[in-house]
């Protein structure tokens, strides 16, 4: 028999540029709004995943600290690790033990402290996520790659700045009205274009900011659910899939191979097709991210994602709303946090419980959510698929 | 219906203090003797997890380097870390994963370079893996810790030093025949009782020692499994759990709450008890945690480890013959790649193999085999239970 699995909580804490809190007090943030209402006590969490970049924090192996702060001790625990998608393949773990009949109720805690790392230690750190022995010690950081393939677009589509910039436009309309956003004001096209430089042609308003952050997202077999809940949202399909961390071997550039396949695979596991997605979670680390994400997903034809922001489809109203509540560009980006954070803002919406935080950035009566979590260059990929 | 899940390939490289060779081509050494004489291409690998503590490695994310290095990607892979214990819980995962019919074959590839750190940085790393605001500032590191216990456990049962040398002598025994451990020579209990100490009562041959390494085991549905090899060996129990990462927090010190724990889930999955396994391998980072183990394990009562070694019932042909590759003792302790070498001595062992190396090392006509394998001072565990 086919075990379902629903998310019973969600929780995440203030992102922030700088916490001033250890990482077992964010965490509890986070885990503390994903149990309140829940008919469920720590004790009966079967298991927990921690996901985080370990080489960002000072404690070594924090998934035993956490798990003894929120009293998980003495369940097993572990930490998982796909950089920024790392908490998005938290979850599908804790869907495959729950599926296998193994555990029933597993808590999946993301977290990212990145200020107790200077600048430099942080974009020294950042290029070891590169291929340190045949690329990174070249000089190719992160937002050099993400410029890479937006050029390559620009060239292929005729994509232009101003359609990256729309993005940022919309996505910092939605951070303004999120309370646990790092940037809560609001941004314009001209604002984007006039900001400096940082690698041509994404300039800084294009590009999302490290932040400290804690996310917490519960999920249980049906049975259990039921007890623990009264408005389970069903996690309906997951796919997950990698592309060569070299570059020099990338077969596409105006798109992400992983998120290809992994939306390829969450689309067939949920047996629904991008048409019947009302809301979704992309991850735009860089404005040409998101645009990617459209095609990638299925939302629009390759090369058609300028169009769809600057037609505004991917506004609340639009044929297709992404990233109604600011997104990474305008929560900011802890790392092991982001994928949990982006599972959060969808269950919201399939609960209906979006307008609380505004009116405005309810999607009325959506049924199917999708999120989409890459790590690295897209060198990862997550893309879960849910229903209420 | 309950999906089984088969071993199908393990392997692994040469265990050494410095192996001289990039991650990647060490990981292949082990993925390599895994695939050996398997009906399998990389590309019908469905996914692959990478286990290692990750702050011992100058790359940063080596799940995506390795799998592409290894011909796996676009299939998803990620990493799983609990330090020592990672490539069990990547074990782990992969079981979940085909048990819940998700995945159908899947690799664990652990791994460690620990000759990338000076003996310094090896060692403040290490005391990270203690509470770093609480507990490791004040000095305390992984041989005092398990001291305490040593101290503890020869206060409460009388446990000697001789006992615990002749742990080392055994393994050592065994550690001579195996061609991929780190240290190939016979010690005996008065060589051990003669080195110098480290923390009392712990000397140095009571002590493993850093390696580098890698360790490879492919797993499969029992439909897939079939097809791939004709000595599928059948993993039917997996138990996990944590305990505090305060010392301070613990309940027990005679014995690892965590390995108790784990033990308990371990053996009423495969619906066996401890007199049902013909053979183990059991996590013998220290002398004292070899004892510990055959108590928590229920190989013998509480008290009782010291006795059970000094009858002689833990050598091959005794009561229960643990260890027979030579233990951590002897191969060295690559991190991430622990649990997979015991994995794949015990799958030896239950294919009747583990005769090539030595014939000494064989036993005979074993049906059902046990790992035991520990996360930092007990702070997580793993245990898992095979049948042929």
């Amino acid at each position: 028999m086919e075990r379902k699995v629903a998310v019973v909580g969600v929780g995440q804490s203030a992102f922030s540029r700088s916490c001033g809190i250890s990482i077992r007090e964010l965490c509890f943030e986070a885990f503390k709004e994903a149990m309140d209402g829940l008919n469920l006590s720590p004790k009966e969490i079967d298991a927990s995943i921690v996901c985080s970049a370990p080489e960002y924090d000072k404690q070594r192996t924090p998934s035993g600290l956490i798990a003894e702060y929120l009293g998980l001790t003495p369940k097993p625990t572990f930490l998982v690790e796909t950089i920024c998608a790392s908490s998005t393949t938290g979850v599908g773990v804790a869907f495959s033990f729950i599926k296998a009949g193994i555990k029933d109720v597993v808590a999946v805690i993301g977290f990212q402290k990145m200020s107790e790392l200077t600048s430099a230690e942080a974009q020294e750190r950042m290029g070891r996520g590169g291929d340190i022995m045949w690329e990174s010690p070249f000089g190719i950081m992160m937002p050099a790659q993400y410029a890479m393939y937006a050029r390559a677009h620009m060239k292929q589509y005729g994509t232009t700045e101003e359609q990256l910039a729309k993005v940022r436009e919309k996505n910092s309309k939605y951070g303004a009205l999120n309370p646990k956003a790092v940037f809560r004001k609001e941004v314009t096209v001209e604002d984007v274009l006039k900001s400096r430089v940082i690698a041509s042609p994404l300039k800084l308003l294009d590009c999302c900011a490290n932040a400290d952050g804690a996310s917490c997202i519960i999920l249980a077999s049906e049975e259990k659910a039921k007890k623990i809940t009264d408005t389970p949202v069903w996690l309906v399909g997951w796919g997950s899939a990698s592309d060569t961390m070299t570059l020099a071997n990338r077969t596409l550039l105006t798109g992400l191979t992983c998120a290809i396949e992994a939306a390829k695979d969450a689309y067939k596991m949920a047996g629904v097709e991008p048409k019947d997605i009302d809301v979704a979670e992309v991850h735009d680390c860089f404005t040409i991210a998101e645009i990617m994400a459209y095609e990638n997903l299925g939302f629009c034809k390759p090369g058609e994602g300028g169009k769809l922001i600057e037609e505004g489809q991917t506004y609340v109203g639009g044929k297709i709303p992404v990233n109604a509540d600011g997104g990474l560009l305008s929560k900011g980006h802890p790392i092991g946090a982001t994928g949990g954070s982006q599972v959060r803002t969808i269950v919201h919406q399939l609960r209906g419980e979006a307008h609380k935080i505004h009116p405005s950035i309810q999607v009325q009566g959506a049924e199917t959510g999708l999120v989409h979590n890459v790590g690295g260059v897209g060198l990862y990929a997550n893309v879960l698929i849910f229903r209420r």
